[in-house]
């Protein structure tokens, strides 16, 4: 039996707990059972079913020996950090959904997870449950992986699809989208593209060697610029805007962008619908593969948070190589191209 | 650096050779280096680059202490199974990308790693360079998969695939596909769906608890009797004409089938073209994923056989629990059909 402590009880963190409730017997058999021992949050539970287990002041958990594995579901840059990184010198395992966290701190707090020989995993910090990082860790790491595509943001996939099939305006798609929930009253992380560019930094980093920042980016370009009158045109020539994370090695370096792309009929890209994701990786060996699921919602990131949880618990970690000198491009070669709605639009 | 055996250098093989040859950098970083001892092939090597590696003796490899994981890439039963059970008992680690001994043999194989401390690994058995093994084994496992659709047989889609695109015959599309090299001379494993059904039994034996045999399926069909008529009558409705295979747990056990379907567009599986392979899995926490890619030739199966001779070389076994007593349903319910070329099609 492991004990956790869960911090930050919004919706990933009560879907951590919820499945950790659902599935124990699953976890049991994996790893021995695990038990969330803390909650932290600021907020007050008394009189539910949390309220024994809920603490204010981080410090509780930190001084438990016998706590193994922190979940950092709290989401933001700080205190979620220091939380992160006082656990980690604690000697404790923190597994997290937070990609600004992972893409702004992660080489620190791998280095510290590394020096205190515990884990430091980010599964569900993009794809929500798409098991994505560990295979490009794991399975996919025995190829020079070459090129990553992938649609990483639900609620902008959400409204160019919205502005496709009901030939609305981005203003009343978006709203459509805020009043359905899929997205944020302040969208401007997803419709920005800064989400998405987030995600593919952490991606290249798992790729590639060397630890890739929102900076290394030649380009981030979200749908705000985006017109019905272009993605009428993109329809009526069959194709589709979609908002693409792009990151490609090239003779000068990695190259990284977000951009909103004309995807053909013939990419997989294309029929990436909703609130799905989809990450199409480009291997030496293996050639092109694709991973495709739900890329948010409670659930599906729990999935992939305890899957980290269960990792950190069943074993010591492996000896990860530490990464090795980036080298980034800026230059966005010439791609191929099409006008639409009087916007060029790279065409793949 | 790890000493390794491959035994049989065939197309697999061959490609494995290659791969730990191109890549060696990357090995040497992910697990101090993998080098190729042995290679176990009857035919004569003699003046190539491997003759002095080559043995014909299986025993030369079983004596060598120095050798911690054999390849096996010689397809069939026997006496692959036989080398297999034998490099384990002399406590080396096994990997395969021999879908038959792992569907007919594995639960054996299995028990024997466990007893000796070693591995006996196959990602390589199912959806060629796909990473589907270990994704369900580690990062899905914690989620309560109920069902899983997969194209799993290259040869079979692309023989539908070309009806369909060319309006031909079975017998023309075949003769084609084995004029290229995608079908073998003696096609009646892949065009029986005998194929895809052991990839089908692996699958539900990582996904479910039991080991899952051929003869648990309730159905194997294959593509001999889709004629032209129903493939053109498909297209006319929109729909595609695909052989998929099915592990789906019901309140009578997991039901095991595979047979061809009518594919609407709305499924992922409608736009897997040629010798490509798509497996979709459900989970109760991740909700719908999918995962695409090669499903045969050299390279892309060198990949996954590769990432397990790289898991064996790195760590301990994990502790994998033993398989749950299995239950099996046979009993098909009724599904949504639709009538093509006077033939009844399950409608998906």
């Amino acid at each position: 039996m492991t004990n956790i402590a869960i911090m930050g009880l919004g919706v990933v963190g009560g879907a951590v707990y919820d499945a950790l409730e659902k599935n124990a017997g699953i976890y049991k058999r994996l790893c021995g059972g695990i038990k969330v021992k803390y909650i932290l949050d600021k907020r007050d539970f008394s009189g539910s079913e949390f309220a024994s287990r809920v603490v204010n002041d981080i410090s509780v958990i930190l001084k438990d020996k016998s706590v193994k594995v922190v979940a950092e579901t709290m989401g933001g840059d700080r205190p979620a950090f220091d939380f992160s990184l006082a656990c980690i010198n604690a000697g404790k395992s923190v597994v997290t959904s937070n990609k600004l966290v992972v893409e702004k701190h992660g080489a620190e707090l791998e280095r510290a997870a590394r020096k205190n020989g515990v884990s430091y995993l980010y599964e569900a910090s993009v794809g929500g449950g798409i098991p994505i990082i560990r295979t490009l860790r794991d399975t996919l790491a025995v190829n020079s992986v070459t090129e990553i595509n992938g649609i990483l943001n639900g609620t902008t996939n959400y409204i160019l699809e919205k502005m496709e099939t009901e030939g609305s305006s981005y203003e009343t798609a978006l709203k459509e989208a805020q009043a359905l929930g899929y997205a944020e009253r302040d969208p401007s992380a997803d419709i920005e593209g800064l989400d998405a560019a987030r995600k593919i930094c952490i991606l290249a980093s798992c790729a590639f060697s060397g630890k890739y920042r929102m900076e290394d980016c030649a380009e981030i370009r979200g749908i705000t610029n985006v017109t019905a009158q272009s993605v009428a045109e993109a329809k009526a020539k069959g194709l589709k805007i979609k908002l693409v994370g792009t990151a490609k090695l090239t003779d000068n370096g990695a190259l990284l962008c977000v951009r909103p792309c004309a995807v053909r009929q013939a990419n997989l890209l294309h029929s990436v619908s909703g609130v799905f994701n989809c990450i199409c990786v480009k291997g030496d060996l293996v050639g092109e593969t694709a991973y495709y699921g739900h890329g948010a919602g409670g659930s599906a990131t729990a999935s992939a948070v305890v899957s980290d949880i269960v990792e950190a618990a069943s074993v010591r970690p492996l000896p990860r190589p530490a990464s090795a000198k980036k080298a980034v491009c800026k230059q966005k070669k010439a791609a191929e191209t099409v006008t639409l709605g009087g916007e060029e639009y790279e065409l793949i």
